[in-house]
């Protein structure tokens, strides 16, 4: 029971300034924490397989701690008649190695705490592979099917392999606005965000809607502009979390709300460095998934995987090669060349489609490549011109196997008079006044680049569909949950 | 620069799994990991200070990465005439302990990349203290306020600290929507979101809108049920981002966009484990800030603190208290025994003011206090009834010095029928189906909470105003950059 509420006892504690206290812990242990020769051991899960013998029932709990269930022996008269697949229990017994040297649980008792009937209507049979459309079906059990649950560990593990990276290299985490007044790069797929109208009903007027801001607010395509105001106080700075586009799309590559890695500099010199920066950003992320959860990765590609693409990473072991680099005008050269291998033609000057993003990919043996020097006319306004021919800026797209473009970045132009006319030509003065002042007072030059948390991950698992890489997918005409 | 696109090149490194690459490191280095006795060594930064000797130029130069300038040593007639407060510059000399144990650039070599010109609207001056309001209005330049500058690293720091305490708990990072179709708690003051209206021009058609999402869409208020899904395949799981309210608010207290630290597990058993975990967090969080950024507290505290408050953590420390707990209904009687000395009336059963917040605190001498056992009436739908008293929940406020409520929480209701019920006196039995089907399949008790991010950053630092402890503050009718 809880303390009384006693001020006499707190004055004897102030000043002392512990950091823990004594209370009581938890009696419930995970799966994951388990170790053989301890008695009286609790832990609560869910069953995820049960096999009747003669006098044992043998039945496999997991918790969302591993990949790996707990093997729990049952006498078959100690074992409660509601038992089935998917129910939700708690057990208590001794913890002992078996004779395939796996932690198991005996003297078992086993209470359920809540059923599961698959006749009511629980979408997943045991042992039964669904495809993932089908699994899609069902967002709010999605975590306790099995490859979905390793992808929940893959995403934790990502994130804080991010973390670890920008820590090491000195970069701090910035909490970039999802609400913002701008639209970065002027695509116009934005969604709009306001109070809802007022419902007709007590207190209603029909009077001309206000606003809850001010300005027009949209949710945020990048935190690109943001962090380039932190990177002049802060020097390298990063954000991750939810970006959103309220793009027509439905295809396997395109969500309306997806999580994206952005970083800032102002300590880089070349485009060269900038590429390099985000190889070590994947090489590292991906060396902390395969040291932290390989078995999870090895689940994931065999349950959600898709190995009959014809671009793929095929060992993830892959990603952690050299990415080459060549420039859009090499690239080019390599879609012209082959023309009769494409459906869709290709001019010089023009974006590639993923049709020829892909053939780039698979020309480099389905290892990722960085595209560098791109022409002006089909990038955003905030990139810097190359000192060598001001049609083209410095900027780079990295394309991997199986989505194309998964990373685009760019030193961002610093000289105060060309961004200012370019702004004027793209109507933005007024609204990126503040953009401008950066550059006039202390101006320092930035690069940085964005990276589809989403994409990487359908690359590294062999994913097909974006909507099967984060946990609460969002596209047009589905926000479910 | 870059190396030419060679498949040759690549296929002899693929299959060597190098995660590292060998190209060059940047030449510059950052203040905070410069040691003494090295020669030749290049920052980039901006000057925060400068005094003018007889033979020498003192410069104090910031990049960000730690909140110690450096002092570098130019000789008068080495000094560009545009050097000045603010400007940014590359420097470039040899490292030295100068008499007073700190290091010193000397021998140095300074070059201006950008200027700052006070005169021409640059909004702060050299060694000058500024009001918050005043800082405030320059959201782009505030990054390089001295005081907002220790901010940005503390909540880089305060994130790490999170992250760090519920890895070691084993808790799950789940990224959960932005976008959703519940708005949590009913209680409407939730943003919605759609794609712009077609403007008149090319292809408009007057036609009935269509929504982007077929239902409504709103901005997330909590990830609570999110976390409820995933809970029920993982066991332990939080979730650190963005959450919204369209209240029409402009207290020191209220952001429309704010930080929220939420947590969810199936492990605990009562209210009390509940609280202790809560507890063990701002320990661990405050610890943690204090071991790695004490430098950076203090001068956020000194320079955006506001040490005149009636009620405040006067130390750091205070956080690391134990803090004590007391039911309702004691609190009820401690504020009716005074209700001498407050200006807004107390009624049993009902919620408490600010007022009566931090009247409970400081009857706690400034130390937070938990508010256990609340009544049914006045707390939202899920929160699971006690046993012992049905018109009581097994809920808790955690009430903190300066700011009142900084977090909340409680066990769900895991009855089906109870819930059932509830929802449909709520009329939310249609959109929360899935809700109830969790509690139908393989369910288990949960509990969890939702924690202020800023609030907590606000008691921590004594700011008076929530819009000081965020890097793009947003309220209503102002959503600025």
């Amino acid at each position: 029971m809880f303390k009384k509420y006693a001020p006499s006892f707190l004055s004897k504690f102030r000043g002392s300034m512990t950091s823990t206290t004594c209370r009581s812990e938890s009696s419930f242990r995970r799966i994951a924490d388990l170790k053989s020769d301890e008695r009286n051991v609790s832990i609560k899960g869910w069953i995820s397989a049960l096999r009747k013998m003669k006098d044992n029932v043998f039945v496999d709990v997991i918790d969302g701690s591993s990949y790996q269930p707990l093997q729990v022996v049952l006498f078959k008269s100690d074992a409660p008649e509601a038992l089935q697949y998917g129910c939700s229990v708690k057990v208590k017994g001794d913890l002992v190695k078996n004779k395939n040297s796996q932690i198991e649980m005996q003297n078992s008792e086993l209470e359920v705490i809540g059923q599961c009937d698959l006749g009511e209507g629980f979408p997943f049979a045991p042992r039964k592979k669904y495809s993932m459309d089908y699994v899609r079906q069902f967002l709010h059990f999605r975590p306790r099917y099995s490859g979905f649950n390793s992808l929940f560990r893959l995403r934790n593990e990502a994130t804080s392999g991010i973390h670890a990276f920008y820590k090491e290299k000195g970069y701090i985490n910035v909490h970039t606005p999802i609400l913002t007044s701008n639209d970065c790069e002027g695509a116009g797929e934005v969604f709009v965000v306001d109070k809802p109208p007022r419902r007709r009903g007590k207190n209603y007027t029909p009077e001309e809607p206000v606003r809850f801001f001010d300005d027009e607010a949209y949710l945020t395509v990048s935190g690109q502009l943001h962090l380039e105001v932190a990177a002049r106080g802060l020097g390298q700075v990063y954000c991750f979390g939810p970006t959103f586009r309220a793009e027509n799309s439905k295809s396997r590559l395109h969500l309306s709300e997806f999580y994206m890695l952005e970083a800032e500099t102002t300590t880089l010199d070349s485009l060269e460095e900038l590429t390099e920066a985000v190889q070590d950003l994947v090489h590292s992320v991906t060396n902390h998934l395969i040291h932290n959860c390989s078995e999870d990765l090895e689940i994931c590609r065999k349950t959600m995987g898709d190995s009959n693409l014809s671009e793929l990473v095929s060992n993830v072991e892959d990603m952690l090669a050299p990415f080459p680099t060549m420039t859009y005008d090499e690239a080019a050269q390599i879609l012209l060349s082959n023309s009769d291998k494409l459906k869709t033609r290709f001019s010089v000057g023009e974006n590639f489609t993923k049709e020829h993003e892909l053939f780039l990919v698979r020309h480099n043996n389905n290892v990722p490549v960085f595209i560098v020097e791109w022409p002006r006319k089909i990038k955003p306004f905030y990139m810097k011109s190359m000192k060598e021919d001001s049609n083209k800026v410095l900027a780079f797209d990295l394309l991997c196997p199986n989505v194309g473009e998964v990373c685009g970045g760019s030193f961002r132009e610093d000289d105060l008079d060309h961004l200012s006319e370019v702004l004027k030509k793209n109507r933005l003065s007024d609204k990126l006044d503040w953009y401008l002042e950066l550059r006039k007072f202390g101006n320092v030059a930035t690069c940085g680049y964005g990276l589809g948390f989403e994409r990487y991950l359908q690359v590294l698992l062999q994913i097909l569909n974006i909507k099967d890489v984060i946990p609460f997918p969002r596209w047009p005409h589905n926000c479910r949950l």
